[in-house]
């Protein structure tokens, strides 16, 4: 039995029809052809699907197209379709994220992606972080206010993304979900409560099988959700879902996966071994600097460039992108990084981060005594008002961007490797993914390695998801990546501090480590005594 | 760890509470030290206690009961109970039978039974027999009335069940269930149509694991449901509950296992191997016979002896008992086969089952033309009518016992072993149970075998399902005896006839084979040529 342009989830299956010599129950004889096919010893069915079972058998001739679920060892088949007049079979995959949640629609019989839709998650009108809502859980009724949020926001969005691609929510048979260990516990209404707490407890690791029917998600009733395992609190299934994509526990090069956001994620490895550990990395890298700091969204600025006027002359002119090429309504995080890298360079601020009169000129504002560096002037801006970032935003991106390369450090010197000996660095994250890799080293938040080592991997979430709806191989290397993860406590010891503080400067302290980043000399170099 | 007094589906399990350095999750946690105990791979939580998980732990101090459920290789916890302060913990043995559905209630604490309670099978009001049941299914609507009857009654009986034992549907965890094909999968909402119809396909063979909640079944809502698998659609779960019980499949001497019915069902065998057929032996062994026939009731006759008045004299006295010792209304099925044994023996039935006038005397009536027995007179009967037997009636039975005869001597001539070889012969089912083996011998429905070679099982299929509930061992067993039963097709060729046609004499045609089987001898002998 071939199972051609399939993927491994939908499986022909012919049977000879029974006969009174053999006449082993329907059930029994579907289930032994797959655990032949399979070459398994556990095939199960749904009980919603052997109450139809018989007749579809029946109406099919006996040659039917079964969809399959794989939890670890056990098989189970989920639905059963004309394999002659083939109906469309799909699977979902999910990406829960915190801010954003992306639903991607394949088709099970070919592996393409069909179609995907995107929305903010509805949790946001309770906090726009995880803490804010694991806090709300705990009231009464919380957690089902919170899961209630997110399982019918998805559920609207299936409806939308199927009408879209002319299919019916029954044609779901699958379901991959990968998301954050707190998002994945309040997806299935599980207590997020101990996860915060000290030992930081999730209440499982390895979800396995679940019914959609289960969760309330409205796709065929049979549908089984396959949801990506966590390491532990601080370590999700988003990230296994990354790596995954990332194919890093394939190769033999060691390389390295950053998801870069409020928590900076690092997984470091290769085929035969993967350390991960996690850190906080403050909000200013997810845009929570005060001012002007926005979400990635139309009129974001996303990118930013500065030139120097004439050689010669300190006059510089800075230029914008935004998304969709809207008027600058604020800056999200690659724009920040961007403008950092930027203003560093020109040497608008100082190796401590600190705003350069002399340099910024009339760009420079003070407001409340606080420092404003004017990015967009009121005339240009959406706002009508001045979008400016303040020195105790810069100050706060430093830190930031300190406490990311120290992480870095901290998780290859573990294992004694060194910068130079990763044969790939990818960038992951929704926010990750845009950062100008040539910036994050200017700053010295990303250590610096020849550009082309850097990959992004764009939404790597919602992409090992993918791959989980596509092969059998893909999901049981999720159980096997998880396993072979060794979690590095981070510990804020003395070690931690010293590395962090040397990081506090631009790019660092110790400049050797950052032989590429050139600031531009200028003729203001010259004056700086005087405007003190 | 031990399990002291425990049966296997109650487990201690202390773990130790999470540390920084070991902050496993809740649930794996729990699992990781259930799969060292139990010796497994795989471990799953249930959704629904999963949700509880957290709180359970950590109020019971990680010290716990779990209550366990198997799936073949997979292993389920379905509650977590506090070892300190034991709740009760209760598992549920069913035998739903076609026409009387029993419920045993069991402290899984201790594997002790601690009620049992029954009650009549509520389809009996859509059709006594299976067959009419099986025709309803196939009306709109009509497979969810049956099903909805059979599980309606049960949350019923569960209830009072539980109020007599003063405890709670919730503190029931598990529940083990033998029927047999039919009653399973209208039980299990399947649809039971193509079990009658050529080739005999049941919807399904090994149920394996079904959650009580998807049933519809009120008990605690993570609780599991061990469905016994089926052989085929005429021998079911029931059966090889009975098998379970009865112990024939450990022994290394054969046995034989049969269970008198409308079907009869054997089972022949050892521990080396299993042999079972099944085959219609007509309505009259469960009282289907016309007149006084009744199910086993308050005022059945169940036990009859015909004396002699005095030697010499053709006077007989027919001394009955009935259940409950109460006025006469009927004849039960064991009532029956004695009462044909002792019209035989005085020689009121000659040898083709006829009744003698010359013998009978004034107890013969006769109605339309059709000879009439008076069991019990008018004056004497709870009915206040006679309480008849027809020679219809004992036609009737005489087939069935012929057919019961020839089932027996096919399965043991088929693995060429004769009766006298038989170690054991157990006798089974509701009805079977309550035989005189004496009687069934003299009117040769039962081979001759000395009378303590035969057992009675009383109701086996809840003694298996019962058995399924106590150990792990037991539930294993039931797989194993289902996969090693050969399954003998009854053809209904011309051997089979002529053995048919030789049992349908009293004993049988050859006397040679019921040499322990004794006509009286009386005076009436010489007469019996004036009377006619």
């Amino acid at each position: 039995m071939m199972n051609k342009n399939n993927t491994d989830w939908v499986r022909h299956v012919s049977i000879t029809p029974p006969t009174l010599q053999n006449n082993t129950a329907d059930a029994d004889r579907l289930t032994g052809e797959l655990k032949t096919q399979l070459n398994t010893d556990t095939v199960d069915i749904d009980l919603d699907l052997l109450k139809r079972l018989p007749d579809l058998l029946r109406r099919y001739e006996y040659s039917v197209n079964c969809i399959l679920f794989k939890d670890r060892k056990r098989w189970l088949v989920t639905g059963v379709t004309n394999s002659h007049n083939t109906s469309p079979i799909y699977g979902l995959a999910v990406d829960l994220g915190t801010t954003r949640i992306v639903l991607r629609l394949i088709d099970l019989s070919t592996g393409r992606i069909s179609d995907e839709i995107s929305f903010d998650n509805p949790q946001i009108s309770v906090g726009p972080d995880v803490l804010t809502r694991i806090h709300f859980a705990d009231q009464d009724g919380g957690l089902d206010r919170l899961n209630k949020m997110i399982i019918d926001g998805l559920n609207r969005m299936i409806i939308k993304l199927c009408d879209s691609c002319k299919i019916k929510p029954n044609n779901i048979y699958l379901l991959s979900v990968a998301g954050n260990t707190a998002m994945t516990h309040l997806f299935m209404g599980l207590t997020p409560h101990w996860i915060i707490r000290e030992p930081y407890i999730p209440v499982i690791n390895r979800p396995g099988y679940v019914k959609a029917k289960e969760l309330g998600i409205k796709v065929n009733p049979v549908a089984g959700v396959q949801i990506f395992p966590n390491v532990g609190s601080y370590f999700g299934g988003d990230l296994i879902a990354g790596i995954l994509f990332s194919g890093l526990n394939k190769t033999s090069d060691t390389a390295i996966l950053v998801d870069v956001g409020t928590n900076a994620e690092v997984v470091l490895g290769n085929k035969d071994w993967l350390i991960a550990c996690a850190g906080a990395a403050g909000p200013a890298l997810e845009c929570g600097v005060t001012g002007m700091g926005m979400m990635a969204g139309p009129g974001a600025i996303d990118q930013v460039a500065i030139d120097q006027v004439a050689i010669d002359h300190d006059i510089y002119n800075i230029r914008l992108h935004t998304i969709g090429n809207m008027p600058p309504e604020g800056i999200c995080g690659s724009g920040l990084i961007d403008l950092a890298a930027q203003l560093f360079l020109c040497g608008m601020i100082d190796i401590k981060g600190k705003l350069a009169p002399s340099i910024c000129g009339s760009k420079l504002k003070e407001k409340d005594g606080i420092k404003h560096f004017v990015v967009v002037p009121a005339k240009d801006s959406a706002t009508g008002s001045d979008l400016t970032i303040s020195q105790a935003g810069i100050d706060s991106l430093i830190r930031s961007k300190a406490a990311m390369y120290t992480i870095l450090e901290t998780i290859t010197s573990y294992v004694g490797i060194s910068f130079k000996e990763l044969s790939t660095f990818y960038v992951a994250g929704a926010f990750g993914s845009f950062i100008n890799p040539g910036s994050a080293i200017s700053i010295g938040m990303l250590p610096d390695l020849p550009i082309d080592r850097y990959k992004s991997l764009n939404n790597s979430s919602i992409g090992g998801a993918t791959m989980a709806l596509t092969s059998s191989e893909c999901l049981d290397e999720i159980d096997n990546i998880r396993n072979r993860i060794t979690y590095l406590e981070l510990n804020v010891n003395q070690e931690f501090m010293n590395r962090f503080s040397a990081a506090r400067f631009l790019p660092h302290t110790d400049r050797s480590l950052f032989r590429s980043v050139k600031v531009w000399t200028h003729s203001s170099e010259a004056h700086d005594g005087e405007q003190k």
